[in-house]
């Protein structure tokens, strides 16, 4: 069993992540390879980070994530290999790993310097082809994560925005819109929860104000907005059958409030 | 041999489709999963039925198909596995399998109510996640589809247009745009060919009117529009080298008439 | 080891790619089937044959490429398997393998003709599911070139630019715009790193002058032009955390200059 995931912002027109896979099936001909984006907004380091926490929990034991959102490829940033219990994460050190850093307490980061690893050629632009894809490979292999390169502890571990709870309530932010419109913020469930139990609240975000969270999108009429605890374990402003991002013109990083009385 | 067929609106940014991918590969890891498509517009469940109906025909005996369009999510609506001679099909009870069950006259509907083929926790907001890619994984490792839930028969149908033959020749609607402008209709091939046998005919739609058949695109002079019989078995407006919907501007629904003297 | 990969311009919302894979795992239910991209500009056989040639040098021996951007599918253009001593490919006769038949020496060109390697039923629109998925699936099977058809040798080469060298330089064309933006010249690197040696160089391309080549996109200065030599060993105009193509309006076949002291 060897799975291997791919994210990227190669987009669909290129054929860069088929490229990589060409690399992978190359070196390690059984990698099972699933892509789980490369609809990444180009170099938005942020973006593919959230993308990436929202799925590696789902994957087998042993499944080796390779991410690709890379501005300074070619430049002085390292390549990493992360290590946890579960999984092995191969990519740049620039804050991709983001969320894996703060969720996984037992990890460990390995700087990639062995050229026996990579592409005999490693070119100046496309270190998913030459560097991340073979690494991975070679992970998938067998290899212990040492043999890539010497273990650190100053990698990037790149900034996740955090809510912050005080007297009035949480105040928190837009983390992603999806596909649908949906605004994903950082307040978490159990956070949420407890801050609101058995008082009344409002949720406030960009003029719109809800009082309640519901259990299924169908439970707000049709075309107007929702909040609701998502599938990633945050509170989601949604709107039922249209897009709340359309309707209220959130983007990451804007404040919303959950105000207790 | 067991192959997995995806097809849904999740689109190729957020991991949604990745994420299903984990689940069935934690489950059943020998699992060969294929896209049928991710590009459904949100929420529209009648053009995820049609293309999964242009699909799931060309696949090995023992396919499973999802399919995830699902605007009901965490509601009332229930969750199926619908099995055929051939295929079993697994999504949300909502017509997305209108033309499975028009095509199809030997057919067993369940309802999915057996926690134990779902994950340990259903979210309100991913059903692909959380019972739909589990249930395809557990078919694929060998259950039978009784092991499920309940049959039933009152099952959503759902809603497909239907051409009308009359006695000035046939009227019908536009059933999809395709990727290239192409305008392809409901009016089937052997129903047109019977209707139009040794007869003129002419072809209405959107104020154009064609006289004729083609048997492929460049039959036509560039830039112009044609009528041909596609690879559906419907018939089809195309413009050679060009979109016929872009110079027509037709839409799903819209009329289309076959009128012969 | 049985790998297939796909290139079309069939886009990611209908299913034609994903049909195109059943009709392969049913003939060849062990294939490994790679997609390329399915993103090329319909109908745009150049821009095909360029990404085709990025990726497939990097697959493991023994490959089958399918490559589908066929404007004239249903008409007179043949259906074409050419051999080269490490792949084979499989697509229409219409110069999207202009770039094969340019760097590969040592090939053998076969006309498809035999209907037994075929669907049944061969359709008017999508010879992607009815003749070049099964010609590939059977060629995966371990068939032999000839068993497909006569060996040809006036099939259709297609047409690449070409940089032509000159006293006060080079003068190539832009080859492709990729997902960044990036500009992608037909100028080589061995090409440009002769005529440019131990010389002052200005290169031009649409009012921009650069007289250095960088080695990573970060030794130019952040939203500023440079040059890079780039994964496909090609001259390549970009702009650091930006879109070179954006900056300077450039498209395909424009002219770009090497001019040197």
């Amino acid at each position: 069993m060897s799975v291997i995931t791919l994210l990227t912002d190669f987009g669909h027109r290129d054929a860069f992540v088929g490229t990589m896979k060409g690399v992978i099936l190359g070196i390690c001909p059984e990698a099972r390879i699933v892509d789980l984006s490369h609809g990444i907004t180009p170099q938005r380091i942020e973006e593919g980070a959230f993308i990436l926490r929202t799925a590696y929990p789902y994957f087998p034991d042993g499944t080796v994530h390779v991410a690709v959102v890379d501005p300074g490829v070619g430049g002085q940033r390292r390549a990493l290999v992360v290590e946890t219990p579960r999984h092995r994460f191969v990519g740049p050190d620039n804050g991709l790993f983001a969320h894996v850093f703060a969720r996984e307490t037992d990890l460990r980061v390995i700087s990639v310097t062995e050229p026996r690893f990579m592409l005999p050629r490693v070119s100046n632009t496309f270190h998913g082809r030459d560097v991340f894809a073979p690494v991975a490979a070679h992970l998938t292999l067998g290899r212990s994560v040492t043999d890539f390169g010497p273990e650190i502890d100053d990698y990037h571990t790149g900034s996740i925005t955090e809510p912050s709870v005080h007297g009035g309530g949480i105040t928190g932010h837009v983390l992603h819109i999806d596909r649908y419109g949906n605004i994903i913020t950082d307040i978490g469930e159990s956070l949420f929860l407890e801050t609101t139990r058995e008082k009344r609240f409002q949720i406030r975000l960009a003029g719109l104000s809800l009082d309640r969270v519901c259990a299924s999108y169908d439970e707000a009429e049709g075309g107007t907005a929702l909040a609701i605890l998502d599938s990633a374990g945050l509170l989601e402003i949604a709107v039922n059958g249209g897009s709340a991002a359309g309707l209220l013109d959130a983007a990451p990083g804007d404040r919303v409030d959950v105000e207790v009385a």
